[in-house]
């Protein structure tokens, strides 16, 4: 035991100041002057009989440890009441007046409430009154009795049980807020229906995302993403892939076109990898045979769109087929409803917290994925009355018509369109082998987006030459890309996927900042 | 069934050129450049009856597949005495004179012998010619029969089968090689016996690394390497961690110093996360409670030594913690025992392949990891005659010296070094709280080498302020940071691993280029 009193159940008296002592002077004027500029109580009245049971907690900074055992919020059940509990978490709300005063206390999104009444033993005036001036979003640390309310406490999620407070402690005291969390976290349907709500602006939640990442959906999105690559790896891990790792500063644009970031390399311009797609494939000719990489992806793109980003995660693999890149697509199909079956199955909680502030239509997929031919995918369009060039790429909009039509058709919102023309696709992608108009390429779509972009790749470095020049790309800077096949090549294909784009897709959200942790845009490099 | 010929067993006609028809003329021009250079055979005599049973096939470009089932060279059993078998591997070595022809077929490190010999229905002269002048490393199609040789097949890993060819393709030729396979696997051991060895070194393997790769050993390192990675998430998932994906393009250094990568990112000044360090904070900050990232990570640092890159794989973790560091310690214990044991457990074979080559005492650890104090750190030193400087860095050559001490001492080539000065850590770093000239930091080392640094980290904004001040740190470019902690913190901590190390000093392996796929120092930015 340290600084709790066993008296308040929960410590001993704080050490005189023990942790500002050897702060510095700066830290403990600026601290000092927080405090004034507030006004607020944050050292109990010494001659509170419960002085030791409240009051704000020396700087934590691993001293001695207490001992003390403290127990997560969504642990504490019917089955503890009476027990004495410490909880460390952030103060939600605090309400009350004179001598009451409840404290919704939260860890991630899960809360519970505690409750505070003066009485003659447990809890003074002094400390109502101090808990009534902490601010939101403080972090606290409470002890006191699991009890069982007579109603169930509907405001939060651990509704049949709350704690009577015994003993309280602000470890790290919050500043007025940029924006209020319960702003921030307020459903779609609700700001439909209520014009006077407060919208909390994207801009304003990306500049403080450290305060905007602690709603319920985006603690939940986050969740997802990292569900999504675990679910990526556990289903490539099965079919024998190998994760690598490859560099991201290189020598030469690896997507060719301009939008690369360069730098100084030791002397020498460098350039930002705008995809592994050079190193995976020489793995391959490495005899790696099968591979997949979790890697930060740079293009400085302009772009300022829904989905755009000028740094994302790209999962990507590549792998040696034996004649076809239908194989590919085979990996890539049982892949993809692996996770999709996987998110629903496993991550339903965070599903519906998401689904609760921003409502979207589950997606809709098919055991077997659909694999829809280019050419067939522009008769679709020609008879819905639109013109597609049946030898360039698709344009936005077309592909979210085309993602429309193969809805209404097919009935789902994940297809594969494949035998895109030879001229929408990268100098690397092997032409079809009937007619080199096209290629052996493909892109699949969620409700009309483009996330994923694969194909089989030449293998053959004299036919890779002529690609290169036909597409203009400066062949030394990718002559050892080019010789890596001239030493036996295995044929070979592979894709490459948008994690935030998959994240956002798959849960009908509008913007790809909301499935970035830390967007980087054309505008924003902070925080 | 498309261009095997069933009389082959394997195949019907070639199509005539189909594939290269199609190629364009530069790349027709080249490849028959080459072909007449090396004067080879690659297509057979159209007076051969078995015609149809060899030579070079065309780019497999995906044509409408064979519907051939191929076999994996390890699933190959005596099990399948007389029956048919289709494989893809690369010829390791071809040999034989007049009649007869032995091939060794390679798929990644498993091999498996395939004989010709000349007779009246299945392999004719021709076909015995054209094999035996295949090039070593060159991609091949072969099928035959499974038979059990007399005497055990001892220059393959299948000894106990062989495969009678009867039909032979090559699918992707091979150029004569910059190095021999068999002089870049040679083991250590050998090579010190024999002087006159070809040794290749290191420079020529990085050029040449796509064909470097395939040796037993480096099959290994980058299984391992892959292993390391899914062990670390393995064990972090399971004690409540989440994955996050953070920038890389950031405002200011993130680590201070001189030694960043910069790019011009849209007219402003970017740089290059040099470690995940201040965003992993953030999303503590953020309520993530606990974060790991495997993520690249940039130094712009002129050190050629065996143990720096200019970019890595960075392990990085982050987590709250209630009262003390030691919280953090104790996750790293639990991690490493877990890596350690399950690279032991589960891949013992590829520990084997990279010890035959580079042979090395096998790593020690403890059951809970030794956690030295730094004062007591310094006694050792101090004991055996050395002179450390108590409040400043270790050198490399005294971590050296202090592992083979703890080594003696403690036996173990693992453990952890705690309350380092605090001159020798970054600003971030959270001081002693009873000696402000000490810090609640850490290394740990391998070998006596370093691969991992962590600490508790600051969370009261003020102080970091002046720590950031005292360290002249421009405090603009890591505002948005500082402000993470001002809206409630929870105390926290966490470590960086670099995983090239990591795999290195677990092999004992001398220099860390040899478990980077495709390193970075300050001379290579290629291939």
């Amino acid at each position: 035991m340290s600084w709790w009193d066993e008296r308040c159940l929960l410590g001993a008296p704080v050490p005189a100041a023990a942790g500002s002592k050897k702060d510095g002077k700066d830290a403990k004027k600026e601290r000092a002057g927080l405090q004034q500029k507030a006004a607020v109580m944050t050292q109990p009245d010494p001659a509170d009989p419960l002085r030791d049971c409240y009051g704000d907690a020396p700087l934590v900074q691993s001293r001695t440890p207490s001992g003390l055992v403290r127990t997560r919020i969504q642990d504490i059940s019917t089955a503890l009441e009476g027990q004495l509990v410490h909880v460390r978490g952030r103060l939600e709300l605090v309400s009350g007046k004179g001598k009451a005063c409840f404290l919704k206390i939260r860890q991630r999104t899960h809360t519970i409430q505690a409750v505070m009444f003066v009485n003659d033993s447990t809890v003074s005036k002094g400390m109502v009154k101090y808990a009534q001036q902490l601010t939101r979003e403080s972090v606290v640390d409470i002890s006191g009795p699991v009890s069982v309310p007579e109603n169930p406490v509907e405001k939060c999620t651990q509704k049949q049980v709350e704690i009577k407070v015994t003993a309280i402690r602000c470890i790290s005291r919050a500043e007025p807020l940029p924006f209020e969390l319960a702003d921030a976290g307020r459903s779609e349907t609700e700001l439909a229906a209520n014009p006077n709500a407060v919208v909390v602006l994207q801009d304003l939640r990306l500049e403080q995302r450290f305060v905007d990442l602690r709603t319920p959906a985006n603690q939940a999105i986050f969740r997802l993403q990292s569900a999504v690559c675990q679910l990526f790896r556990e289903a490539l891990l099965a079919e024998g892939f190998q994760e690598i790792h490859t560099p991201k500063l290189i020598a030469g644009a690896s997507e060719g076109g301009a939008a690369v970031f360069h730098t100084d390399y030791m002397g020498r311009p460098g350039c930002l990898a705008q995809s592994p797609q050079l190193y995976k494939q020489m793995a391959i000719c490495g005899d790696f045979d099968r591979v997949f990489e979790i890697t930060p992806v740079f293009r400085a793109e302009k772009s300022f769109t829904h989905r755009h980003l000028c740094e994302f995660t790209g999962l990507d693999l590549e792998m040696a087929i034996d004649e076809h890149y239908n194989e590919v697509l085979d990996v890539l199909d049982r892949l993809f409803v692996y996770i999709f079956s996987g998110l629903r199955s496993r991550f339903g909680a965070e599903l519906a917290a998401v689904n609760w502030q921003f409502p979207a239509e589950p997606l809709q997929w098919l055991p077997e994925t659909l694999r829809l031919p280019w050419e067939e995918g522009m008769q679709l369009l020609q008879e819905a009355g639109f013109e597609p060039d049946p030898f360039g790429d698709l344009t936005t909009e077309l592909e979210r018509e085309l993602g429309r039509l193969v809805k209404q058709k097919y009935h789902t919102d994940f297809y594969v369109l494949y035998r895109y023309p030879l001229a929408a696709r990268p100098f690397y992608t092997m032409p079809d082998p009937e007619d080199a108009r096209y290629s052996n390429s493909f892109d699949v779509f969620i409700r009309g987006e483009e996330i994923i972009s694969g194909a089989q790749r030449v293998h053959d470095p004299a036919l890779l030459t002529e690609r290169a020049r036909a597409h203009e790309i400066p062949l030394d800077s990718i002559q050892p890309y080019i010789d890596s096949f001239k030493y036996g090549a295995f044929p070979h294909g592979g894709f490459g996927v948008g994690l935030e784009r998959v994240v956002m897709l798959f849960l009908g959200l509008d913007n790809i900042r909301k499935t970035s942790l830390f967007p980087r845009d054309p505008k924003r490099l902070t925080p």
